[in-house]
């Protein structure tokens, strides 16, 4: 349906793609849930919130470590020192895990993640698109906050035509004029990407409201709109997170919200 | 939680607002389901569809009579003869009917419709709204497509501030950057508007997504994300529409659709 | 270029649409200036500032009386008394007058208005449209703040194949995600109606900006893009303006704004 | 004004910062000009266009030869042969060179470039701006096109907080749902930015419009709004450019453009 696509078209691949890591897989028609911290912040934290989520139904360990951020004097993550607690926080819960890659010259410090993510400010850094197409690992890369779906299916393609078919699309809010939210969470996104592509869909309803009490209903929206899995930032303690605490949920939340979620996969 | 609402903010009446039609009731925690073709076109059409749409669901009919269309040559729909048709189903099926009003002087040919439709380009139209504030009949208020939420609530308090608290929400799409879908459908607006405001909220994929194999998906969306029904184009022949074919869906089609949509409800 | 354009197309109609007015004109190449208060609020205010303004180079009154607001809570205009303090300073000055006219009912009370203006939130009011094709007064047709270009002429169409042709486009700003402006002005807005169709083309930078600082700069870029006049807000004392004083500047910068704005049209 | 900026902002440099080149300023209160192909397409392209728009009053000469482009499968730029010919052109003509560089690792490509360009994709590829930070060469730094004028100086801040204060800014188009331009140019961007911030803002019409005819007109209104310099895609033969050619304006329009902008330039 898109004629400059190749790798990621549903025409040229219609069984759907599925990512294999460790016991887990997305894609494959279950519930995919990645759970975390926005940022990793201390060993304490990490270990804490990682037990917690791998108890109420995580599949994969999410936690920042490189941050991007819109100034330059705001807190940037704790770089190798969090991604060392997010390993040691995978050896602890056997989870795999997934973490913000911004440069190509942090490649060796991501030998024992998982999932790199793509984020949405870097969609469009197709230098560092090119050289995640050499790598083996699975990319989950992030819609840029104002990209279309073909541009997203643009970037999977920089990342597919240079050898890595392992892509993860994943939703995460627009910009528009609505400013009650900090995004607008495009869920026509979902079962569109997934008429066009073969590539699985994951939804992030943290980030696209910035509002704690709309991610269980954004949650819910989201599966019943199709994704196959979703990126749900937990903090044991949100009123203290370094980063985005006001769009946390609590563990104790988390697990209500992937009891009723995994109910509506069913019913799909 | 927003200073200059009034009557329809949540803080003032906390309990529900519940809209009573004959033996059918909107935002008393039941799925309400509104259904039926975007224009009127004849009357084996419409009782066609509304017998359908009844027999698979729906507790009210809509249909179209009077079309504000972009541009003046468009077809501007069947106006009075229009809704003769629909009254006419409405004593064949006992449906409850929906048609939208586009201005005062048209008000005593609305006599038998149950339910007044603002449309999304007249949403602050004040001097309908206001107008409107003064009937006894319950106004569904459609979002304007490049409208804040706190603009349609201050739409709502034009109704309800002249005296007419029976204000029903439709979140119909908003416009944005993406062309792909004819409007992008903001379902963080269906639990925001729950916390601010006591006052139904009905979404209208239909109209959002412009593509029919994209009414499903996100009318399930919509359910999950707390909407207390849904707006869904139904015809029987899609592909001869007057207006709006391409987004609307077969009756089968609807029917699968609405036992999808009560089984999410009932898990929430 | 536009198919479905008819009577506003400039392959129709290629010369120049020009509206007269006593002894101005709007849309015969010289540059016209609409000034005066976002709304009329006391007789000395409005006799004031129409002296001023007239002074300093206005050929066109403006000053709201009608005033359709977000909040039904807010001022709304001094209405009819507006309307005739309003002819009161047409009748001091000899300057033609312009106010928004928001409802079909109130035309009476525009007899002594020379330019009906419909606002934004009304540019697809259809029903108001129709009617105002039917009056023998010019028009100023606002462009809505989220309408593309194509749907601002086929707007003018309501008014002209309804039999006046007599219509003036107006630039006044589109809705963006950007929060630091009202709304952002779309200056390229100006090239292309001029190319697509033969009507007069107004901007407005007061209600567009916002900002006072941003009036002078903003309508030497409109005049500069190619624009046949300016709409501006002129008031004696901003900041006590019952409505838009941020963005309203004084009659004496004003004067600086109309040497500028005439020296740049007489370059193109 | 805005509380986290530090280095950019106006408040804390109050003299306008001027960027040096050679024989030319940015910033000093000229009009500097930029003009030249989207891309570098062959030595004659180049050389013929760098010595028209030398002749018609360019002061640098701009070429694309790192393209980012939204596919994988389109035209790429010619790299580095791309950069030996703008090289050579500069030689030729003596005009000042920049260009767009996309990876830190191409930074010894750039040895003979005098202005680094970073383009509204890396907006916010701020590891790319902190190894900029690092360079005593100018920067131009576009404007994402969906990024806030806060943004944008925050990423000027990227830079600036690295050790290089020459930061030019420019504002090339914002995205916006009117689609018969490609972008929506934010003119109102020009004196917001000049207000909050000391750094030279520079407007790219071409860019911003996508369309020939609206080139001369944006650029005239940019210069009106108080840009301190246009940034103007020229090509000998329009219709054959391997990017962007509908945009581009030929050097005989070229020259009318820069004598009616600087007569603009010389009023305010």
């Amino acid at each position: 349906m898109i004629d400059d696509l190749n790798k990621s078209a549903r025409q040229r691949h219609t069984s759907n793609t599925v990512i294999r890591l460790g016991d887990t897989t997305i894609g494959d028609g279950r519930l995919s849930i990645i759970a975390g911290p926005c940022s990793v912040e201390s060993e304490e934290q990490i270990l804490e919130i990682a037990k917690s989520v791998k108890a109420y139904g995580a599949d994969i360990l999410r936690g920042g470590a490189f941050k991007p951020r819109t100034s330059p004097y705001d807190f940037q993550g704790k770089k190798a020192d969090g991604l060392r607690l997010l390993s040691l926080a995978k050896k602890e819960t056997g989870l795999p895990i997934i973490s913000e890659i911004v440069a190509l010259h942090h490649i060796d410090l991501f030998e024992d993640v998982d999932i790199l993510q793509v984020g949405a400010r870097n969609m469009q850094n197709f230098e560092l698109l090119k050289e995640l197409g050499k790598s083996k690992k699975p990319v989950l890369l992030k819609r840029g906050f104002s990209n279309t779906l073909k541009e997203l299916l643009s970037s999977a393609e920089y990342i597919m035509s240079n050898g890595n078919d392992k892509v993860i699309l994943c939703e995460r809010g627009i910009r528009s004029f609505e400013t009650w939210t900090r995004n607008t969470l495009d869920l026509s996104a979902v079962p569109l990407l997934k008429e066009l592509s073969h590539l699985p869909v994951i939804v992030d309803p943290s980030h696209a409201t910035g509002i704690s009490s709309l991610v269980e209903p954004m949650s819910l929206a989201g599966v019943a709109a199709g994704a196959d899995g979703l990126m749900i930032e937990v903090h044991n303690c949100p009123q203290k997170a370094l980063s985005d605490g006001k769009q946390s949920i609590k563990p104790e939340d988390f697990e209500i919200l992937v009891q009723k979620a995994k109910k509506i996969k069913n019913i799909l």
